[in-house]
This record gives structure tokens, sequence and C-alpha cells, in this order.
């Protein structure tokens, strides 16, 4: 059977939060520690930190040093397991702004115009104008993942779009060039639909995201969660602790039905409704199901909280293997390209 | 005074024509060889094989090897000297590509959409759809010029859009970033408008093009000079060899006022129009000028085009000596950014 490979990155952005756990990493580590009934590794995953995709929608490159540090931290506390998965800086390989080159002649720059998540992002951000580089990240991602030989790319529903193009540049490549020996050099990577939970944030609205300071941390202290989840917006119909309460409408319920044992969530939904569970007691049990989720990840994190050289180390070894990986496929695409 | 630096290139097509040399070739050999009252050298001096710029127009890379070679050939013939002037590959320097993409976040896409140039070319190539690299090459192109701190940019008229679109990307590069030791990384180059001659075709259209298949190639021996000008076009309505001529509309009037000394010229126009000078006996002259002025680019030619081995050892000496010039930027650059 042909091996998977899997890269998947994350932006730099400093400490993560639930959202970033639920949303990717957990899966990360799910994929990383997948075995097949021989025992072997089911994928081959590579971890990136995306510091030039952050260039897209911020210049200000003074915070990405500390940032990666820290989102590395916490990749390493949820159990990315460094010897199993290299994990690298984008920026420390060259390679990548090589294959980026090639690639954006093998796409029109109409067709990254009808990207849709671009489309939402200009909204979102409120950009009059986006910059050259931002129009081409997805040309960027496609030399991310094609680098490294990714042929499997789990993603959410909305991410399709993304996949799309990435399989078309590589087919692209492939019609246009092949190599003296071994022939195509990319596989079109298939996109494997992932039901990733969004994590609502704990102010209600529909995402945990740091920048409307809605999160938990994943390195937050049982004392810090406790604080925030005081603050946590519940059903605001239910004034009173004896009100009967709608967790369909509650942040803490969501928090509930993803963190708490599944016993015991038919109970608090229940109590809630008649009136019997207060917002206080309700929010204590919760915190007691986030701690408890996160106590492995918090032993970890102690570790190596606090040996930002280690991180840094292991970020230099896995750019050392990354590259290795990189410049081997780079020999075949400019062997291909008859480029010498 | 500050060094001036100049980076030139021109795209792998192959052997040069008479076009390429009046048009650019020459100019670069007089930069390279000009000299301050000390005798000191007035421009350091770059050429560039613009092999990734080629992809812009055709995604056909198998005769970019060869091409590369006999151009450099005639460049080396006309003048060139590789031991002043670093000769080399951009596919060889990575950093180029690095560069770019980093240099890409410094511009909008709509800026490159108006640029004038590139608005010609849809319109030339009949193109329906262009690349996303190929509106991108004003910003590769600031990354050639940048990557060697070039601050003297020689250019036509028409070229001056994309000067002004490289000095934009200098500034806000220093906006944006500043080196902790030495402030500004770039300086914002300076175009020196020139006056380079354009050589129409010998089929009488307005340029000299290998497309048109109607050019006097650089290599070309007397006899092969004297076969294409005897095809040459002149003054359709100068029947008969006595018949009077209209040098302002003859193509190969137009190659005497650039080749054929100057005190020869004002007889030609006056023989041609009373009709004492035949059309044959006018080609001929026109011939020997022509040969006389590529007699030395021919001896030096004689020397290289035998010998493709050392073409490329000279290239890959020249590579090396630029990639040292491009990764000293790239540091600079990398450390203005924080990036490691």
């Amino acid at each position: 059977m042909k091996t998977q490979r899997i890269l998947s990155g994350m932006r730099p952005t400093g400490r993560l939060h639930l959202g970033h756990y639920t949303g990717a990493l957990e899966n990360w580590v799910e994929r990383q520690n997948e075995t097949l009934a021989d025992g072997s590794r089911a994928y081959e995953t590579y971890f990136l930190v995306a510091d030039y995709h952050s260039l897209t929608t911020s210049l200000d490159t003074s915070p990405l040093d500390q940032n990666s540090i820290e989102m590395v931290t916490d990749w390493l506390a949820a159990g990315i397991d460094p010897e199993k998965s290299p994990v690298f800086r984008q920026s420390r390989i060259k390679e990548h702004t090589e294959l980026f080159l090639i690639f954006s002649m093998l796409i029109t720059a109409s067709r990254l115009e009808r990207n849709p998540t671009l489309k939402d992002q200009i909204r979102d951000l409120n950009m009059d104008a986006i910059t050259y580089g931002h129009l081409g990240y997805p040309v960027l991602q496609a030399a991310d993942i094609l680098l490294y030989k990714g042929n499997t790319v789990p993603v959410g529903e909305d991410q399709i779009p993304h996949v799309e193009i990435t399989r078309e540049i590589a087919r692209r490549f492939n019609n246009q060039y092949q190599h003296p020996g071994t022939g195509s050099v990319f596989e079109e990577p298939e996109p494997k639909i992932t039901r990733f939970s969004r994590l609502v944030g704990l102010d209600g609205t529909a995402k945990m995201s740091k920048s409307l300071g809605n999160t938990i941390l994943l390195g937050d202290t049982e004392e810090e969660i406790t604080a925030k989840m005081r603050k946590a917006v519940t059903d605001t119909e239910k004034l009173r602790k004896n009100d009967p309460g709608r967790p369909e409408v509650c942040a803490v319920f969501s928090y509930h039905k993803r963190f708490t044992r599944s016993q015991d969530i038919d109970e608090i939904e229940k109590e809630c409704r008649s009136g019997a569970l207060g917002c206080v007691d309700c929010k204590k049990r919760c915190v007691d199901s986030i701690i408890r989720e996160l106590a492995p990840l918090h032993e970890k994190r102690a570790f190596y909280a606090d040996k930002p050289g280690l991180v840094r180390q292991i970020l230099e070894d896995g750019e050392q293997r990354a590259r290795e990986r990189a410049q081997a496929t780079m020999r075949e695409v400019r062997e291909a390209m008859r480029l010498g």
C-alpha cells in the first residue's frame, strides 16, 4: 500500500486555545498515532509553522518568533511527537518559495480571484485591496503540501476549494513535465473530509478566537479557567439559579457536549431544563471536565514551557529533516523541468 | 561616492541578433567597462539569464538549457567579461524566489493589474487569461534587482513603470522593516534613461525579432549575412537599379545609419535618392559595415562557440559569486524582518 502523507500547518498566533485543539490539533495527534493492522503508522505526518502565510494578513513580523515558540510548545503539549512528525518553520526552508514561484506559472490569476475563501476574507477583514501574495496563498499552500508529497489533506467541508486548487496545480505540473525516470512527480492529493468541532466563544459568539478575547487557552491553569468560565455566557433568560434553562443556547453546555463524559451530559441537560442545576454549579462541572481533558496536556506542557531552547532545538531538527525531504522533491522537479 | 550597481537580464531565447546588440548588449558592455577619473569602475554589473521569467510566456522548459548556453556565448562574444561581471542563471539561485515571495506581500494585486506593459503583452500575445506568475513578473524583477542591491536601472522610456514598481516595493520594505544595525536595507533604484536603438527587421517590420524570422544573428557569417541582406526589404517603388529611392522607408538604410561610418552615410543617402546607387551595391556596402562592426565579436565568438563546457563553467562561477551576494542580502532581509 502506498504511504499516506499529511502536511498540516497553522499560522503562528502564539498560545493556542481550546478551539485550535478541537478544530485541528486533536486530529493531528490522532493521525500521527494511527496505526495499521501490522502496527506500522497509517500516516507520515509533517507539521508546518506557516509564518509566511501570516504575512498575507499582517506585515508585522515582530511577534512571529515568540508566537512560533509558544504555538509549538502547545503542539508538543498536545502530543505532537517530534520524532514521528517533523515540526518546522516555513520561512526556514527556501524550497517552499522555489516551488511557489514555479507553481505560480501553472494557474491563472482569475482562477485565484474566484477562490470563495478569499472573497470571504476580503469581506471579513474589510480589505479594500489585497496584496499579490495574499491572492496567491492557495498557490503557496499547494507548494507546502506537494513539497512533502502530501497526498491526503484532512479538511472541513469549507476548505475543499483549496484542495481543488492544489489538485489542479499537481495535474498541470504532471501534464507539462514528466520526470525522465519516475514519470509524474506529484500525486493529486485527496481531501479527507473530517468533522472538526468548532467551539463557540465564552461570550457565546460562533467561534472561539484570540482576537475576540473569548478563549480558554490550552495552557490556562484551573484557576484561570475557573475565572474565565465565571464570565461565560449562558441562557440569558435563566436569571436565577432555579429558573429553567435552555442548553441549546448556552456556551457552557456546548463545552459539556465536547468535554464531559457522555453518561453525565443527559443528566446535566435535564437538570438545567428543570431548573435543578444552577449555572454556577454547572460551570464548576464544566471546568472539571475541561481540566480532566487537559491534564495530560498540562503535564507535558509543564515540561516544555520553561524550555524554549529545547523547543527551538526541536524546530531546528525538524527543519533539517523537512529540508532534506523538500530538497529531494525539488531535485525531481528540476529534473522534470530540465532546469539542472 | 557610493557604488553604482546594475543588474540587467535577458530571457534565454538562444542565439542573439543585431537587435539585441543595439538594444541592450552594447550598452551592457559600455557600462561594464566605464571607468571613473581615478580608473576605478563606474558600475558593478551583474548579468542575469532570466529563465524563470521565460515561464511567464511559455511553459516549455526543454529549450532553456541550450538557449542559455547559446545566449551567454553571444554575451561573452560581445564583450561581457565574466571576471568583471558575474553571469548567472536565475533558476540556480533560490534567493530570487525567496525575495519574490516576501515582496509579493508588499504590493497589491490591483497595482500589478494596472501595469501598462502587461496590458500590451496580453493584447500582443492574444492571451485570454494570464497566469498568476505572469501577473507578478514585475515583483520578480524587483527581487532580481534588489537582491544584488541594484541602484541604477538603465531603461528605455517605456520601461519606467517597471522601475517605479521596484521603487515602491523597496520603499514599502524600508517603511515596514528596518535592519537593527544598518537601517534601510534597500535603496530605491534610479532609472537611467538610455536611448536604446531598436533595429527594424529585414522584412521592414518595426522590430527585429526571432519569432518573425527577420533577423541577422550576431554569429552569422559574412555569407549568411549576405544571403539574408539580399532578401532585405528596400523602397518598394525603387524597381530598377537607377530608379531614385527613398532611404527613409528602406530597412537597409536604417542599418547604414547604425553601422556605417558617418562620413559615408550622407553619400549613400544622396546617391540612393539620385538613383546613382542601386540596391545591390548598397546592400553590399551595408554587409561590409556590419561585418566590420561584428569582427571583434566574431573573433571572440570563435573562441567560445565550440566550448560549451567553458561557458557552463563561467556560469557556475558566476552563480557562486552571485549566490554569495544574494545570500548576504537575504541575511539582512531576514534580520530586518526578524525571521532568524
